[in-house]
């Protein structure tokens, strides 16, 4: 144990928010005055928190035993460490350590770097009551990390950063990659080898390879490459009550899929120490091209069309007149920036409409091929060409989102996002009604919002759904304002049919509506598994299964 | 309850054996030969079993409340019914019925025509010690409907043919199909809407869409279209506790994945009514070409650059020199008749070889030009051509194997299949080991026998194997020789890494070695969850998970 802290664990991101400290959080061009359009009053420019005035819970004594196996200098119980891990980056956790003080943290945080250790170290939590919350990239916008009402008085989060390995194997193009790795430092590993995962969701510069595995998380370019999920090939997880692998194997019919029970667990069951994933060939060429399409719906019957017709590039992006109109009247990296576009599209026909961006990635003959092809089936669909200026505009600011957050966040604004998937043929009337489910919930709490929304993942049977709101905070503040409108969104969501989540997974924050969706036998077989893997419950308690009224 | 057997059971097969009774199962021209040489000793072809004959266990009692709930008509006792539900189709199961001696037999057959009366059924089941066994169209090669060693005094067939609903979605381009429909029905019903589901085991033309579910059925076209588990939009299980249902949606990270436990679940959790399945467009154009390469490693390595470049055609196969040598030598539907290319391959300096099968699918422009791109890679790695009516002989043969292997068991002789999956990176050795061990295990057993094998199964990481076995009875007689060969093969692939099954299932066959793939904590989590929606242990006994020593 050391009062410094544990040597593995990394303090290079922002403690109270998004990614790089060195990275400005400016509200971008043409913001401010859209915002304004909106009825969204923007409040003054908040100061930043500072880590000395925060107050958090004091920490329960971790037992000496559980201490002993996590070894010395794996310990921490500094309290930037402590807050650092006191919850991932939703809008809740964010305004928490924004507001400098934590209902909830962990009474210590254990790094360990040796996944050997695991099994013991869960053995000893589980005999003495500490709860244990794996920690990856804490990059969950869905309460995956916080340690909010677990049902234990001590809990460790346990950060897995330290967990780095990497074997490839060139034949059968896969690798074993530790947890811990970051989005960017698992690619630079495969690209030595000239290799990619293709998974780039938007928490790709901090999320680590086995948060990807345990949310099932999809990457901008799944379309493409295919889901986390879908690229691993084998896993293992460790448990308090011992290891449990899947073969190394392309398929198997040996019995139900113990790989999808593992993929997907959310730390409720045990932590995973390393994933096995199927790589490509990197790509030797990129093309991504904007598009603009009447609206929303037009966009998504081109997308339908090219999903069932097993035509989709890697990616295929539709936004709808909101968020085309912010992202046309917005000068961010990554918007396809204003007045320019807008008079172009006056020319064309298409004052309003529905951006989409599309992406090529493979050989260059490949990319000019499904190029040719694929601009034949959007322009037959009354798609406008707006070029590859802005689409590589929206590649360069792909990850940028979360800073953009940061900003809106500093004028007091709620920020949040929240994603579904629904078939075809539901899929239209699903979006309106959930879009005014949330839009009235906003007005009924006085909170003044953009709504808008967004298609990047299809399928053949259907699509997500990605919704962005911003809002002012409303009567009852931000928080409290958000945590009824996400109630709507998750009741107009089920009341669809639609799924809770897409790719965010549950978390703690969908576990109230978990057996609405899986039903009465679906979640009494999760606790089933649970409670044999995990009998004692001390597994990231309250995440994925709620926590059982005593 | 009918004396006479319920209307909707299915009396259209052989009882002994497979498919259509008034399909000759000769044995083709060339075959006798081939096998001589081979040191195989021919038999005198047997005669047929006789249903009058045959000796089966007394029924035992089905208590009256069970047969109640099935409803009256929807009961069989007879003789004959009880035969046809004693097994499926593997070695073993078709030489007991040969026998005309059956050491087990379901009690009763049940065949129920309404889903909403399997839940009250398996609860009296559960209530009154009753094993349930799900019975689709008796295709199991792993002894997945074989009422042996149940640990159960009363057992029950339940017949799914009667479930035959379909609801197509054509919007979302899915379709919720019937359990008991048949393949031929299931691409019917689908061909009515211009759709296809492209899945064509060789057991197509009788295995069930709940089968195909429950074991993780893989088609021939399975490099195009997907194995049937990627098909699974959404499935739901009637279990004794109740119905499991998971949502439609075409995905979800909502937790685990509940769809892949059901998936692969082979009767043991409970029983699938239907299957919701993701359908594509009947393909315009469908083109088969035989080639011929040096080598199985060659064959393999080019399956193996066309997968990791995303390449694959819907078909892909490469038999190894010995099943190339018995394709060539006989004139058997499929088979790519004999003299002819002898003397063509031998012209083009490929007098022994392999041979591969490559499929194309779709419309009539994607066929030429991925059938133009394909020629090209095959070319280049050695491949000569063998022209497209060797193809279609394969395609027309392609469900014609189980007839030829009557022929074969009507002269006394083994004739089994079984088959694995591995990573390319091992795949060769791995392939030269299980065979080794397999041909030295048949001498040993003084079988004189052919082992030959196929790749049909390929993905970026690996590969699946499937080995076929044909051999003289040996020392010990037909069966039990082939229990010594089985064992002997399932070590081999336990020892080599590779999985017990690619597609064929664990059924009770490979039950024994079930621990030893998925391990210790695996086992134990999938008898969790039966444990919980199975308490009574009625389920499918036996099969899957091996029965526990009381």
């Amino acid at each position: 144990m050391s009062a410094g802290g544990s040597s593995s664990l990394r303090r290079d991101t922002r403690w109270w928010g998004w990614g790089d400290p060195a990275e400005p959080t400016e509200l971008p061009g043409g913001a401010e005055r859209l915002l304004v359009e909106h009825g969204i009053e923007v409040g003054p420019v908040s100061q930043r928190p500072s880590l000395d005035r925060v107050r958090l819970p004091a920490a329960s004594p971790i037992p000496e035993a559980v201490l002993e196996i996590a070894g010395a200098g794996n310990v921490s119980l500094t309290e930037e460490d402590r807050i650092r891990h006191s919850g991932g980056q939703s809008y809740l956790d964010l305004t928490d350590r924004r507001s400098e003080s934590l209902a909830f943290a962990p009474d210590a945080v254990i790094a360990l770097d040796d996944a050997r250790r695991i099994v013991p170290l869960l053995e000893a939590c589980a005999a003495l009551g500490v709860a244990v919350i794996p920690f990856g990239g804490g990059t969950s916008v869905v309460g995956g990390v916080t340690p909010r009402d677990t049902g234990f008085e001590r809990v460790v989060s346990l950060d897995l950063t330290g967990l780095r390995d990497c074997r490839i194997d060139p034949v059968s193009m896969t690798a074993t990659l530790g947890a811990g790795l970051r989005g960017p430092e698992a690619e630079a590993l495969l690209a030595a080898e000239g290799l990619t995962l293709g998974h780039f969701p938007q928490s790709f510069e901090y999320a680590t390879v086995g948060g990807f595995a345990a949310t099932r998380s999809a990457g901008q370019a799944s379309s493409g490459y295919g889901r986390f999920d879908s690229l691993v090939s084998s896993i293992r997880i460790a448990t308090p009550t011992g290891t449990m692998n899947t073969i190394e194997t392309p398929h198997t019919a040996i019995g139900p899929s113990l790989l999808e029970l593992i993929v997907g667990s959310e730390g409720a069951f045990g932590v995973i120490p390393d994933v096995t994933v199927r790589a490509r060939r990197k790509p030797d060429v990129c093309r991504y091209e904007a598009w603009m399409v009447e609206d929303f719906e037009a966009g998504n019957q081109i997308v339908r069309r090219l999903a069932q017709e097993r035509r989709l590039p890697a990616v295929a992006r539709v936004s709808d007149q909101t968020e085309t109109e912010v992202s046309l009247g917005t000068s961010v990296p990554g918007g396809v920036a204003g007045d320019l576009f807008r008079r172009y599209l006056k020319l064309r026909g298409r004052g309003e409409g529905a951006l989409m961006i599309v992406g090529y990635e493979g050989s260059s003959i490949a990319v000019k091929r499904q190029g040719a092809e694929l601009r034949r089936s959007l322009r037959s669909g009354g798609a406008v060409a707006l070029g590859t200026s802005a689409g590589d505009g929206w590649a360069r600011g792909r990850f940028h989102g979360p800073y953009l957050r940061e900003a809106l966040l500093d004028r007091g604004l709620v920020v949040e996002t929240f994603e579904t998937a629904q078939q075809w043929s539901r899929h239209s009337d699903f979006y309106s009604s959930v879009r005014r489910a949330v839009t009235e919930r906003l007005a009924a709490e006085g909170m003044d919002g953009i709504v808008m929304c967004h298609l990047s993942h299809a399928y053949p049977d259907g699509a997500s759904l990605y919704f962005t709101v911003i809002a002012s905070p409303g009567r009852a503040g931000g928080p409290a304002g958000w945590r009824a409108v996400k109630t709507t969104a998750a009741e107009a969501i089920r009341s669809g049919g639609g799924t809770l989540s897409h790719h965010h997974a549950t978390g703690r924050d969908h576990a109230p509506w978990l057996e609405d969706e899986v039903g009465r036998l679906g979640l009494a077989t999760l606790r089933a598994v649970k409670e044999e893997l995990d009998p004692a419950g001390i597994m990231n308690p309250g995440c994925l299964l709620p926590v059982e009224p005593a």
